[in-house]
């Protein structure tokens, strides 16, 4: 039987867990997992399953559920200006999903790049993550609008700022409920900073580097970590 | 005249420096500096300078030294198993050159990828990120064996591992002078890890999250920022 893996299933009803063709491509062809084989797996909402295989057919194969665990989750979420690079996009999808980011926003803003998004590629990134992580949680991607984004909900708020002009604080390590705002290539305008302000949001720098807009994510998901 | 840039200097003598044909190719090809523009560049030695440019050449061009300031460095160094994939690692040397990693050492250890690794190019990835990032510091790459490795004279010694049997710390912030040693993707063995530790190393976890080699280098960058 192959090592250590974890698949991910759409749909568990009535005990028993269903797989794409994708993951019937990875786990049956490819690992050659085999009927009656114990396997682990999650729909991404936060429980992680047991179960042995019951059956396989060409594009689909099921699995039994033999136990089940909840997995607590951080509640951060960061919001970045939209890259130009597509492959730079992916990666940073690929690296919050290993460090356990709950959500990742797209923001279109002021000095943002205005490229499309192919929210279906990244998310398959994102499942590709949570399974190399072995996590259960599916890290949600959202494109928005900075307006819309910034009226949030969670409690701690922060936007990083290149400006010097503004007081620039290091936090390295952000509590539960935070989400932090991450600007474009061209950073956030002095109005965004000050729309932020207005709405609870406190200014933040990163360190004396300058670092690109996935850069700067990716410290920040560093510093959530616990 | 463009904007903020940050040109690499192979040569800086007498007052004058140098620059090779890739240099000259993005100045003055593609960036269109001339004759008289005020450049800024570095030797990636720790000094940041401003000048003009006196000479350009077909292949080479040459600015003279205006001012100059000494920029400081954190010693902070991250030994790191080799990865399988080439990409990755040139991903892993441009954000650690974003973040002054001061020097970034390629372990060969028992459990680690035997890939051949092309110093050559992922230096230029480093000019590339030292340019990117406006810094004076161009990172050291290096590719050693765990027991050469570990033979360090740095004053804070850490050195991750997977193994849950080991108690875990999460540093989030590392101090100046220190060294950091992450596994490659099958881990350190046992006997690494005790033979670390009779060299002074304490042995650190990352957190709940199961990373990729590359990630665990990057969130231990971010940790060092200051």
């Amino acid at each position: 039987m192959p090592g250590h893996f974890t698949f991910y299933s759409d749909k568990i009803e009535n005990n028993f867990a269903y797989f794409s063709e994708q993951e019937t491509k990875h786990a049956i062809l490819v690992l050659r997992f085999q009927l009656g084989d114990s396997i682990e797996f999650t729909t991404g909402n936060g429980i992680y399953y047991t179960g042995k295989i019951v059956e396989i057919q060409k594009k689909s194969f099921i699995a039994e559920v033999d136990s089940f665990k909840e997995i607590p989750q951080k509640n951060f979420v960061l919001a970045v200006g939209i890259l130009k690079s597509s492959d730079r996009m992916e990666w940073l999808v690929e690296k919050c999903g290993e460090l356990g980011v709950k959500q990742l926003i797209f923001l279109k803003s002021q000095n943002g790049e205005r490229s499309k998004i192919n929210l279906e590629k990244l998310k398959k990134t994102a499942v590709a993550a949570m399974k190399q992580s072995h996590s259960a949680w599916l890290m949600d991607i959202q494109e928005m609008n900075f307006e819309n984004a910034i009226k949030t909900n969670l409690e701690n708020k922060y936007i990083a700022y290149c400006n010097s002009d503004i007081i620039q604080i290091l936090p390295l390590k952000f509590g539960v409920n935070s989400i932090v705002f991450i600007g474009p290539e061209g950073d956030f305008t002095l109005g965004e900073i000050d729309f932020a302000k207005s709405q609870g949001f406190q200014v933040i720098g990163l360190g004396s580097q300058i670092l690109r807009t996935e850069t700067a994510a990716i410290v920040c998901a560093s510093w959530s970590l616990s």
